[in-house]
């Protein structure tokens, strides 16, 4: 693999010819064609200290040469050059800034060995839980947008000093970083204006930014240490997206895929090597932590999954951890929704049944109903969990978002969703989703589970696998420009599809046998053991 | 002119239209659509800075920008944006960085008013007087290469503020610097190692530097100031030798033109709008200020011009200024070669005639004969001027040398003086010379004195001139690329041509027809009076 990579990596020995007395052609010159001849194209750009240290790093072993190459809005650049001799450790660092979650993975630029993989809260939560009061804040205080760039700049700082000193390296190596997410968070992290990402028309101040030095984003990694910054399809479209097509090689296929990111916003992404269209709408806040009262992040104590047992009403809950519940995640609130319809406690407009949630039903501090999802003795506060009719009515919009989305997008291309090789569900919690529940609440198409993926990380695996491979910029700009995107803001049919897919599982119940034949299996064993009774 | 020019300078006024709901493209994108339009390609890259003040002053004057564009290794970089409301001035330096004296020039890069010129010394004369002595000093002194960065930046950046100042604006306002100047300096100037430049196969470390920051070279000007080096064709052929080609338009004229720079080295171009062929060849210290005993360079107090009276064999001296004479100048040095020569005072070989010579001839320090060529009453120093037959060998191996590199670069590509159109003769001291003079002693070809055109300072010019053009760096790198550079030194021809062209005018005296009738002349006049005794 080495051997076959390299060559394409960012990290370039290169055997630079001697100059002669008939031909006195400058080092650098003479570097750019030994590149050109290696690369097919010769680089954008040098920079000022690899010139520099050229002349003497050429002399010292025969011409031969170590090159740092970097992403250049144009091409690749050479960041620095190195005596083959003594070359340096070239350390990249691969980034997924989400909103919630940093997530960083450290490997070496030459060896392509991964030497380290960590991740830490997003400390600009301190100022605002999502991207919206995040923005808000650098409008309204005059420090605040680069407040919000050194909070993010910071965690990244210490992820990759982290990472660094627990692989034996330093941090002063890092090379590279290939950095993907959302369309605010990566312009937070650059400390570009984001006001007008949150305004119509919805303009990001760059669809894809340049390279940027580490330096002026206050990251102390090597001089010359080049951010590429994974390019977005427009404020509700990010970079995420961009590294997780490219990671799943969607453009590529033959087949028709799918990839679904879940979460504030739900993302979707469907195509192959002849389109890739594109739609994100607001998924409602229902699926993130933080934001129902007792909705958490996938973190150690989250109630993940969810089943109730048909005959004894007994909810049978899992937590990450198998630690006292402290609150229930996205995957949880899903499966809490399936079961409770499929047991008839949740009926088809997604209203709590009181007769059928009997003890469990109890009222929030509003008066509002409540589900008691864990009791006082299964939380970990002492208090009991409790699962409202206003966070139920939340989540009912997200799924029906979710649904609505997934079919303005399939039919704004003419296919159905049977056409639909495989769908990759992707984020950090989509990883967890069990997509029978899923399809129960008729979030998502009714095909067979096989089709549905849990993708991982996506967006970290694209912006790792970039660090290898110098051509992974451009393909991921061909990717970005071959985007179509469908704006659902000016999309008539939505709000008609939308009301329909607020059912449970839709209005048009035949679009899911398999969800009906499952709560008719349910029903049936309930009554059968009624009957037994 | 400012209409017409305006649009491919490097302060562009450009419309941004509007983004919208159904076309929701980047500002940056938007931005590099409109200056692809106004320019014909794309900027290569954008800098950070420029990119997060764009979304504001976009939204200030519906989507009017003022863009500072400042040149790339791949075409051009956006450097900086400004509403067009309220746009900052934008000034622009050109330099000329010569070995001896560094001459610069401010201008409104969107105007294009000049705004001023100053000259200096260059303060690296304090570590060695030539080329040579300051590479040396580079290579033995750990710091020696930052040392002599800092001299010459330190220079630069003096006359940059004082222009400034002087015009009522201010350094920070400094947005690019063109500067032009030998291969040896202009290295030194990036802080480039220049040990190799010296050295066989006598190779730069770069022919075409990019572009890079002010402030990596520690020049205190506009944030993202952008310095632009003309790039050479080798060691011995500098960048200036490429603005001053660019400036005359030798490139692209019908007729042949030939360039000649006449110092330490003689560099020498002929072409035309089908080749360009040039050479360079170390010319002997004897034109040079500082070499020869009373050799200084054109300031006041230095004979710049000599005259013999053939009947009375008086001295005729010129000084710079009127003032008492404390050395002798190029200019003055060829006047005083020739004017010996046609009186008789000097022989064919080149040596003194002392009976002819009388009172004028006495003995140097070490006992070499030398002429007295201002007497103790003239001089400043109380001391009289002598020029020893030592200086005189030197200078004899300089025109020499001269006329040899200007016919073997003739002879290459099968041209006769005849053919050339216009011979510009360039330099500092260029400037001064008096054809007729050179001509005599067999400097220079015996043509009409209308083909010499005293070009002045063209490596100024030139590098002043791309400061109101856009396409002036790729117009140079053009020029760079079409010139083929003949190497004397594996020229075989080239020493017994040498040899030839010691004597005065030259072996074959019937190349310099015009010379030896002046001889005569000037003899006639003598013998004529001589009779009326």
């Amino acid at each position: 693999m080495n051997s076959m990579e390299t060559p394409h990596g960012w990290v370039v020995d290169v055997s630079v010819p001697p100059a002669s007395i008939q031909d006195n052609t400058g080092d650098r010159e003479r570097l750019f064609s030994a590149l050109a001849r290696a690369d097919g194209q010769p680089p954008a750009a040098m920079d000022h200290r690899a010139l520099a240290a050229l002349p003497a790093a050429l002399r010292e072993k025969d011409g031969r040469v170590r090159c740092m190459l970097v992403p250049h809005a144009s091409g690749y650049a050479v960041a620095d050059v190195f005596s083959a001799a003594s070359p340096p450790p070239c350390l990249g660092l691969a980034v997924d800034l989400g909103t919630t979650r940093i997530v960083a993975r450290l490997a070496d630029l030459f060896s392509h060995q991964v030497l380290g993989e960590a991740a830490t809260d997003n400390p600009q939560a301190a100022i605002g839980p999502d991207v919206l009061a995040r923005i808000h804040h650098a409008d309204a205080h005059e420090d605040g947008l680069a407040e919000l760039q050194r909070l993010a700049a910071g965690a990244v700082a210490r992820l990759g000093r982290d990472l660094a000193e627990e692989a034996g390296r330093a941090a002063e190596d890092i090379r590279l970083v290939s950095l993907a997410g959302n369309t605010a968070m990566t312009h937070l992290f650059l400390g570009l204006p984001p006001r007008w990402i949150i305004r119509e028309p919805y303009i990001p101040p760059a669809n894809a930014p340049d390279p940027v030095e580490a330096s002026a984003l206050s990251l102390p990694f090597a001089p010359g240490c080049r951010v590429y910054v994974h390019p977005n399809v427009g404020s509700y479209f990010g970079g995420d997206l961009m590294a997780g097509i490219r990671h799943l090689g969607l453009h590529r296929g033959t087949r028709l895929q799918l990839l679904v990111d879940v979460g504030t916003n739900a993302e979707v992404v469907l195509g192959n090597a002849e389109f890739l269209i594109a739609c994100a709408g607001a998924a409602g806040p229902a699926l993130e932590g933080g934001v129902t009262r007792m909705g958490v992040t996938a973190r150690p104590g989250a109630i993940d999954r969810v089943r109730i047992d048909p005959v004894t009403g007994e909810f049978i809950l899992h937590t990450i951890g198998d630690r006292p519940a402290v609150g229930i995640c996205g995957s949880g609130v899903i499966d809490l929704a399936a079961w409770l319809y499929l047991t008839g406690r949740l009926d088809e407009r997604g209203k709590f049944v009181a007769h059928a949630l009997g003890g469990r039903l109890t009222e929030d501090g509003q008066g509002v109903p409540a589900v008691v999802v864990a009791t006082a003795k299964e939380s970990a506060t002492g208090e009991p969990l409790l699962f409202s009719q206003a966070d139920m009515d939340s989540l009912t919009r997200s799924k029906a978002a979710m649904y609505t989305i997934l079919c303005t997008l399939a039919d704004s291309v003419g296919v159905e969703f049977e056409d639909i090789a495989a769908i990759h569900v992707a984020g950090t919690f989509g990883s967890f989703i069990d997509p029978e529940s899923a399809i129960t609440i008729g979030m998502i198409p009714d095909l067979p589970l096989s089709v549905y993926q849990a993708a991982g990380n996506t967006s970290l695996q694209g912006a790792a696998s970039l660090l290898f491979s110098r051509r992974a910029p451009a393909e991921t700009r061909e990717i970005r420009d071959r985007v179509t995107y469908l704006e659902l803001n000016v999309n008539q049919e939505f709000m008609t599809r939308f009301s329909a897919a607020k059912f449970y599982p839709h209005t048009d119940a035949s679009r899911f046998p398999a969800a009906l034949a499952r709560k008719r299996a349910v029903a049936g064993r309930r009554q059968m053991l009624k009957v037994e009774e």
